[in-house]
């Protein structure tokens, strides 16, 4: 039985989309597998951006519920955390119980990021948590970002690879998702 | 039929998320919804900071599949966009099937916000696509962060709510929280 794959990530942003995801495509099916990506149906005409936008959302969560898998993009994305998009759709297929496997190409953690973030101005409080001089409470439990998205694919089994691109790749780079698809592909058709 | 409501958001970060987490519970209760709050369950013992990470995650989860509905606060969090959490569980909820609502403290959309990051230094390319001097396109649909978050709310008939909270009480401000709930109450018990 042929299994599909949602590629979930900030690439549709990117100003040579088309040229990345159609490379993450190739190499999905490369590995076996049927990959279904954001751009895949063609957008209907609308009279504004606002009914656009919420016919995308309509087609990808149709296409996220006909897919059999999850990879998701945790890259950070225009800040130290990843993209918004991506995050619901993670959440989006582990709800409903399919396996998601994620990776990032950042190095550095969650709580690495957000030290960083406040550049290095956190203190540990009385309760043992991480803080910064905000008060707001950093997660420094060595998750590439909050815990619903990793817990959220290691605990039903998944896998998250870290990746570390060139400075500048960050976004493009593929390295990692090489390495998360061909174990993907190993749990999907093993 | 009693509902229930999950309660996401990124108020867990608060120094004082007890607090604000509380005054959210009793307003959920005085609108005659049952409040499901990330913090309901004791965390078990874990040896490492790693195990407890997984752990909320698997409780909240479990919190989430019992809840028959989700208000999500998705005002911006370090940085321009929702806390990447909430967005999971947005999705989490949304994935189900199940009456999703959301609410910001912050007036400014999404694409203002991504405009102000990249300082007003963007502009429109061949396609009428915004991008900024990165390349990276520009969500600029009027919608309060990325269009899978705010049209997998709207799409099946929920609602969002924009507050305009005063400077420095973006994450503690309950008057949109308030007037999202008194929607979803009486959407759930009507």
């Amino acid at each position: 039985m042929p299994k599909s794959v949602y590629l979930a990530g900030p690439e549709v942003f990117l100003a040579n989309a088309r040229e990345v995801l159609d490379a993450k495509i190739a190499l999905t099916r490369e590995a076996g597998l049927i990959p279904v990506s954001p751009g895949d149906l063609e957008f209907p005409h609308t009279d504004t951006k606002w009914e656009l936008g919420l016919a995308i959302s309509a087609i990808d969560e149709k296409l996220m519920h006909s897919a059999d898998a999850i990879i998701a993009n945790l890259t950070p994305f225009r800040g130290i955390a990843a993209d918004t998009g991506t995050c619901f759709e993670l959440g989006f297929m582990c709800a409903q119980g399919k396996p998601a496997f994620a990776y990032t190409n950042v190095r550095h953690d969650h709580g690495e990021r957000t030290k960083a973030y406040y550049a290095g101005q956190w203190s540990v409080d009385a309760t043992g948590r991480s803080r910064g001089p905000d008060g707001l409470m950093i997660e420094d439990m060595g998750f590439v970002d909050n815990l619903m998205l990793h817990g959220g694919v290691l605990n039903p089994g998944g896998v998250v690879v870290v990746g570390d691109a060139p400075k500048g790749a960050e976004l493009t780079d593929l390295t990692a998702f090489k390495a998360v698809l061909k174990i993907a592909a190993e749990r999907l058709l093993g």
